[in-house]
């Protein structure tokens, strides 16, 4: 029996029809490179309009990298971003802000489920700059988090206004900001509330590999394409990488496609057997399951990772099914 | 009237349909991520049979990155590689090499149309060794060249012999090595020579963006996927940058696109009224034209760069119709 | 009244006069430059020595930078040293690993007062090696620890052994060597039991500013000139690096100063009013203190610092004179 | 017979007394370290009052390093650094710049005897801002310049003016600042004409190895202890740095060395028999010498390099003797 990785992550999908249609569509014919393009151009303007801001708008092929040269963008080598101490950027990415940064540092901030604790934002923002640490330059955040929760607008609010009133900047890593959008995320609050640099998910949101970067704070945008060039992240065939964004934000499937993943994770937490440790708010799902069991579950063919905090996550996408959730549901129950 | 953008570059084309078709193929399911796919390895094992070659293989997005890395994978910071001074990596990168590199040198070389001069390397290697100076620990060839020439496979040797014996690594960036093939470079001539690491374009060549690299000496290839993840080039959803390798490679259209490329620049040559500069081996023809004559094309519709050497670049692709040809003729006929 | 720096850190003293007069004696005529003068060759020879290994060796400004260059050479960007998680390489160094290493990143390990424990270290090492991570290739060891142990060459080797039975390279931080040899260390073990790169501290010991790299794998020497170079830690005027060397190694005295920098700790530790937290093997003391008690320390004129684990450092130097010992004992006996 | 080093570089030459009984002097009792100290206050006093500018000054052990950082303060890592092509941050460093700077180009501008031409400049500056190339965003100059020249501050200014226009950052690498200042340059000019960092060598003014680093545009300044520390450039015991630049200073000793080492090349360019290549401006003197009569000149017990114009260079310093010129004088004229 072949492993089944429908809940491993939302990357083990396919790419959703929408994104798809656009893509071959886009396929045609002589266009200009590196983003000068009619696609990118049409990509750029439903970015802006979904934010509702007037945002520099890029789209490159890699999250890691989008991340990482956000935090390069707004730190210098010798200071930190501070973030979620399970953050991507902190904990699955190899290093890559320090890499893209050259040697910037990453702060890991404490919080529970994904979220950073207010309070100890606050505190890292009054330690003393000393000049034997790297002080702190940026907040990176991340929504929906880590372990499928989801900030409000008023959540990040707490957290933006402080590192804003001190100086620094603000990035948001939106791997799944489809997610809580559909969880009832305003995304427009972005910009208001002066986020600077935004990383917008098309793969984990059901899209060929893309992601777009927001550049909301528009004075970070000065030769931001060299930047990109410099850094392997301005793909001449640049259609390739817009005209899913096309297809999904068109006419909303990004978010219906989202919603469907959630309902999905909210669907399993209604069969698991297992604790569930994190609220489900938006596509994951975090369970309490000794070693025995998860190895009864990958000998049962479904294969999922053991996650940072030591729960067991699944993690649900725009091409789960009902059924597949339902199969899961019966397995977890015939082995717990 | 719309710019034309046929002869502006070779990625100004649409992906061929063999690539589309393996990518919508690839695109069912779900599967694993992060290039542990059954597309992946079916594209590695292709590029293998292709090469003739026990390499490791990898699919990335950035041929800047591909070449970059490959570079870092070679040199230490404080060492340089020797490639011709008219080399992408040299003069259209943005610094690329010496980002991925932290700040590994470049020593250009000088040598007609693209392809270095065998005594330049020779002197080059011969330098003494001096603390103050980035001392080589690279050679880096294109094939087909900058300037749309080709070397042989004994040409490629006399530049590999003499780097490799005084213990240089030796990369080839190949993004446009399906027109070296097509143009009669002996592809498996790369591993029995001893390169190292291989660039092998997909993007160029008319796929969707994606690159192979082919790790051919694999004692480089220790934790390669950690160092392709931290720069930003180890896709989640891999199968979407193998699977236009496996329809391209499946049946040789890779190779047939390309000879198809090439015979439309030779077609342009029957029809071009001004001097060609470089002997025309591959999909590129470079022309002496004064900036007047420059602008009366670009009033005409037809979109063309200026390149290093001061003349100007006309590029075909296998989407380059015969007829795209000799309407351009026609223009530079009537504007010459 | 103004402050005193006695206890600060030991690098708030003057240059011990062996130094001094050496440093004097160097200075005399034209020499060649960048380390290839007499003084430098004799220091090296004296380094040897001590060390009883045929090491390359070098002589640079910073103890940062050494320590930074050295984990540099023995990791790539996507690996990681693994290191006491409170040792100087972590701390207090503001990321110059990351910085002079590209992004190598630092694993932190717990152990008691400044020493790794073993079986944390045999954990970190047994962890599967994953592309998202970076998998350690280097372990950096502190001998003294930043908490005024002493690792004896047993402690040492029972670190060292599972570190390089897995390949990893190894790298001594003797920042405070010298005050590790006085308390009983063997010198003579680094190089038997496979240190790679040793840097040995001369600031600290008593020396103008100077720190010796100690290359013990000699086939990491190859171009270290260069990279010494290129990151400014290749002196022209390198006599005045090796001259303290020189002067401190000749007959004992980087031994000898270290044994009183030692003894002022014991009886400063004999005087303490407050509970010591560490055992006193080498130069420093750490004592429980709360915020009112240090407070009244620093009003009395006496400048020491809270450190990591939040007790007070009192460091010795070779300048430290027991009246200075008595002094700061009354004044905490009159605080406490 | 021992080779003499009298005219190799003017880093052969011992320190001079003034800065060794400053060093001597301040090497007395505790101090507080990292440059804050009354010393390094003082010389701090002494380099603004030089320059007449309310500039932040730091003392640090490289020029390499210095000049490097202060590149990486003003570029980022996809712009370029425009400097003389034969200026030391692009020929003698192995690529510090890029290795501080994380990639940062260097872009090489041509001129006679090692001055900038100012034509070159504006060409440089007018080129097109395209994301495949990296950007100018600063202009590094050095006076005296590498060929033994000096730019008056009126032929500063012509270079300043454009590139501040421009919006880029100008470096000055003040190596042999004291010899352009000797030979009539006004230093004060520096911080007037919009300079925004400047690096004055110690080391080849006479100094045992110190170099300051003024920091003009004092928004530069934040965290620049951080940045320093982080590469190795902030040293613990900064008197050590400071002092001899109080010993030089205080009195004005910095010029009238220099003075002596301008003259003692004019007195050695009246004994030469060989052709005088560049004007003798200040401390050097290059000739035209071809490959026998160098070897000759080696075989005599002269030690001096060939340069990267073909030159052979003649360097002087505050310790060359009128005996030492007038003796080497005898020995080209008996090689001649």
């Amino acid at each position: 029996m072949a492993a089944r990785y429908d809940f491993a992550s939302d990357n083990t999908a396919p790419a959703a029809p929408e994104a798809m249609a656009a893509l071959a569509a886009a396929n045609a014919g002589f266009t200009s490179a590196y983003g000068t393009d009619p696609v990118t151009a049409r990509a750029a303007d439903l970015v802006r309009a979904w934010l509702d801001a007037d945002a520099e708008v890029r789209f490159v092929a890699s999250g890691t990298a989008a991340n990482a040269l956000s935090l390069a963008t707004l730190c210098r080598p010798f200071e930190a971003a501070l973030a979620h101490r399970h953050a991507h950027v902190c904990t699955d990415e190899t290093g890559a802000p320090g890499f893209f940064g050259h040697g910037l540092g990453l702060v890991g901030l404490p919080g529970a489920s994904g979220r950073i604790d207010p309070a100890a934002l606050v505190e890292a923002l009054a330690a003393p700059d000393v000049s034997h640490r790297q002080g702190p330059a940026a907040l990176s955040l991340t929504n929906a988090t880590e372990y499928g929760t989801v900030y409000s607008a008023a959540a990040l609010e707490a957290l933006v206004r402080p590192a804003k009133a001190q100086g620094l900047g603000v990035h948001l890593d939106g791997a799944r900001l489809a997610n809580a959008v559909a969880a009832g995320f305003d995304v427009t609050a972005a910009a208001r509330l002066g986020v600077d640099l935004m990383v917008i998910g098309g793969t984990k949101a059901g899209m060929p590999p893309t992601e777009a970067i927001a550049i909301l704070d528009r004075t970070l945008a000065r030769r931001f394409d060299a930047r990109l060039k410099q850094a392997g992240q301005l793909p001449s065939k640049g259609r390739f990488y817009a005209a899913p964004f096309v297809g999904m934000l068109d006419d909303g499937a990004i978010v219906r496609h989202a919603a469907h993943a959630n309902a999905m994770a909210r669907r399993l937490a209604g069969l698991m057997p297992f604790p569930v440790r994190h609220p489900v708010e938006a596509n994951g799902l975090f369970v309490e399951m000794d070693e025995p069991a998860l190895a009864r579950l990958h000998a049962a063919g479904w294969f999922v990772y053991r996650f940072l905090d030591g729960t067991v996550r699944f993690m649900c996408s725009w091409a789960t099914t009902p059924q597949a959730v339902d199969d899961l549901g019966a397995a977890l129950n015939a082995i717990a």
